[in-house]
């Protein structure tokens, strides 16, 4: 079969790999879609020695059932399903509580990141993968190749909103800033399950117009005077909640500004922009808020993604390129030429 | 009457002043404590011109009640009680909600504090403060000596501990940073509502002496070794949730050495102690960890603290001092020279 | 001025009385609109002597501010305000908590109902009420007639909603029952504040088609093939939240029949319905599940009300009296002759 | 091996049976101790035909592996360990949300508990147990016998508290009603996890007394008099929590009687006792009362209670009874002649 394989720095190549072989509680799912995400460029971006050297990219995965392991119930050849972002072990403390994407066995401490598809095992970027049957979840009659960019685009967000969603109160205002692969989501997300204002930010119109089709209460150029017009329309006081799916410095600088006291930022964008964090008053974030770099997201958020993608009140944006030209694929989203998510289709 | 005055940088005099008069909804409290606070440090710290110099200083106070305004209801003469640590308005969106903390009207974005008493209001190192009446909470039998601290350095640490409460469960382990004023009060507040671990850490023997006899699990020296102590403690995995009731290098350090992934730390102390927060990688905190410059506490906060020192679940280590003395206890305060906190005693 | 006035049993009145005198911490509210409530019908249903009667009725008052009373600070003559459904002391532990409709003051234990106007306090179906400022919050450009009917008839729904938000996740089902005053309202704060899937029920087709058009998912005939309706809908589990706004015998049992183990029942409507409760199996509830009987709602809750129907996310389908008619609406909305909400207009 | 075996109504034998062959995700555990329950009586007082009949009873089982499948990791021969009280699937939406004391999979809607050793699979009142690996949990250097009731008698009272954690703040009186296999325990969780007040109630002062020197703030003979008695306790406003433990007539009166209007009961007990719940005003709880019958309790509750357990902040109260004496243990307990947990140690 065909596997976008990440051969060394900067570099990725369609090769040939054996079909996978099961084992008795894996299934072997032919992958309808394979989602193409920024953090697969910052993977292929680490230096030239690593271990993910030579793996299968691909963690936004989703497609058909081909063969079933002989101890796997509950699920048919045929069925679409969705591979978990996180391959959690289901078993310690962090997973029984419902936060596995903090499992304490597949994401031990100082790990680069959790093992995902992708990242630590073979991804779907591929005609096949073998995955345990518990680490997918049913997609009903969703089309894989649009559901696929819901395993981390659209859960990745919802996470994030998740760990804030007592503040998202009718009378409260959000600022979500990008509206890229996450952000289109998170915009909708947050107009789909919040009845908060949203006020959504990016440099390019043509995405501050989709965000104005989709359930955003104010649309706002992102430059040097978005700051204070957010103050303006707050009355002064600020967002209740921002959200930076951009993370360099001028949306860092953005969402420092704008946040009120009391308030949160939940940083989701790897751009890499920064402020000093101090204890005490050497620090130009109000008191009282809480700041957090959200990282995917759990199994439970994933069913909450699931149901309203069935339900239609969130879509993906779906740039369709053949698995063949993956290579098109990760040049056109590391120049910026992707509208909404671009998915490879076997 | 005598009031403690800051008169300027890094100076405070006893000095003679009028007895308040009342307005209607007021009441005169005769006081009967003031403790003594490192902010009170901070603020006299500042630099010589600013709107502060010339007040009356004294953010934890209690008393009991010396004379009724003609509307106020619900109060006698004779009664102790304790005065809020910020002046809320109690009408806008944050005081409806249970957040006065962060009151809109007497704390707007950017000012410096909100409004309590001593910044910005006459404070209650003195004989006499007016207060207005629903400013002011119940003491019960308590003594208002031993009662005044919990207005600040027993109200602070319930609130950031309250910001974290989900995640105290029985199997999590907290640690507790600094058992100062705030600090030997925050040990008593976890042990006294929480079933999680309690790791404390101090630099000085006799503190950490008391926090064993006062409900901590585990005592450790706060020195270079204590962050591989708690990971070895906690199978490597770190602490649910951090406290630093210091702030200076070496303990924002180990907070963030300690804390683990998808849990939280809570900055109190205002050490100025820093490090980097970036979007992505470029940072030493894990993924998912919520972080939060905690300020003050709610009134529900402090009903809570009150409940607390009634039942002698938590009570003040308390160093008298009489009014007349106010210049030696913030020189002792200064130099380290205080176990549990200072209370001037008119 | 005008004044419907309760003078027995089951019998309303608009009788003559004094303009009221307002209080130094009062204002003068010119009435713009009053809410006719099934409340109000209850409350003339109750026996002939009873302390409410001679009372002027109207709980859901919005108005332009006409006098200002001497220390009002904050609002100005021609502000357009809604009063407050629940007189709240905005002192006691619950109100400092922000749990100000269960006011320790004003709703004593074993009270028929808290302090509110027309219940106690002289009501808004006239051409003026006096009213604390403290008891107002702002409509901003709101009208002051459709905006009446947000001080109980959304306010109520809001809240028994915020009583079990965390559970209305977007994979959720929740089933409301009953369409009319608060039941319309309740529908549209559902499709506004969450992404869980709505399921709507009436024995009204022209209300059902209200919901259909505003936001509910699926809309049912209430009737004895509703329950296994719901139960196939959500694949044989049942429901995670079911409201009840009609508390008939029908509706409870629905109710019961309907909510799935582990979920909760809000019951609102005051129709009587009821059914065993028992320790132990002997009762006709799934284990698990979290039954309250909510009331009004809380301060915080209207802010949340007002601001959704500011932007426009919320509407209540008003129907406008004259005040001079006052008799003929109690007498529409005691025949179900209402579709949305009965307004009195001054 | 010898097995406690429900044979007919009422009645238990203890037979010979097979020792039972591992699958290869299994481990079998040699039965340290298993806990005899009031369930286990209702059980086995249910009619002569059910398919129950025949089978091992004990949901409350702890030992030490004897052996392991031959694809279970994480586990050595000779460890400790814990089985769950509910055998739930781990992947159904609600075991993915941390719900699973209400698995989709085995407690379908309409089932009578949901599938639990002793309850519809082997229980461990025998001398082996055979049971899939990820259904244990560790126990560390906890004593099988004594730690075998934390199942279920510690399991259950810790979920119940867990569902009202947010109500049992420092300033909040929780009442407790029965001390006996549960409620002994719960008494210890409230005390070791909560800074409420607690009032604890029974019938037996020996368990007052118990109740006095394991954390109550206060102690109350179950009586006639204990409704008023805790009314003047909390000013006349009711109890914030009460939990019964027993749910016979008298005892839900009781907490009826005393809850405050806002605050919420769980019912634990099975005793049957009753009252007509109905939608409006005729029913005699206050409004805003949140009513529960809490049942088992979730993977994320065992942790925590085996923790608390091994730092020594619970312990039951362990009546012990060789295996052979199975008969006599059952005869005690419905006989009210154990205080605390009767264990059956093989």
């Amino acid at each position: 079969m065909r596997a976008v394989t990440y051969v060394n720095h900067n570099t990725v190549e369609v090769l040939e790999k054996p079909v996978p072989e099961i084992g008795s509680d894996e299934v072997l799912l032919r992958v309808g879609g394979a989602g193409v995400c920024h953090s697969d460029l910052a993977i292929i971006a680490l230096g030239d020695e690593n271990p993910l050297i030579g793996g299968t990219l691909g963690h936004e995965v989703a497609g058909t059932i081909a063969e079933l392991g002989s101890e796997v119930a509950g699920w048919s050849v045929g069925d679409h399903a969705i591979v978990s972002l996180i391959l959690s072990c289901g078993q310690c403390r962090e997973c029984l509580a419902g936060r596995d994407n903090q499992c304490e066995v597949v994401y031990p401490r100082g790990a680069l990141a959790p093992l995902s598809p992708g990242i630590g095992s073979p991804g779907g970027m591929a005609d096949y993968i073998a995955v345990k049957a518990r680490h997918l979840d049913p997609l009903g009659e969703l089309d894989p190749v649009s559901a696929a960019p819901l395993a981390d685009a659209a859960l990745t967000p919802m996470h994030a909103i998740n760990t804030v969603r007592d503040r998202l109160t009718g009378d409260a205002t959000v600022v979500t800033i990008g509206l890229g692969g996450l952000g289109h989501l998170a915009l909708q997300i947050l107009a789909a399950t919040t009845g908060a204002r949203v006020i959504a930010l990016d440099t390019d119109p043509e995405k501050l117009a989709f965000a104005a089709a989709h359930g955003a209460d104010l649309v706002l150029q992102s430059d040097g005077g978005a700051a204070d017009r957010i103050l303006r329309e707050t009355g002064g006081k600020g967002a209740d909640v921002v959200f930076d799916f951009v993370g360099v410095q001028p949306t860092v600088d953005l969402a420092v500004a704008v946040v009120r006291g009391g308030g949160a930022i939940r940083f989701v964008g790897l751009g890499g922009g920064s402020f000093p964090y101090a204890a005490g008053t050497a620090t130009p974030l109000p008191w009282g808020v809480s700041i957090e770099r959200a990282y995917g997201g759990t199994r439970a958020d994933m069913r909450q993604v699931i149901a309203l993608a069935e339900a239609e009140k969130i879509a993906v944006e779906v740039v369709r390129y053949d698995l063949a030209d993956a290579v098109q694929a990760f040049d056109d989203l590391h120049h910026g030429r992707v509208a909404g998510r671009a998915v490879l289709v076997p």
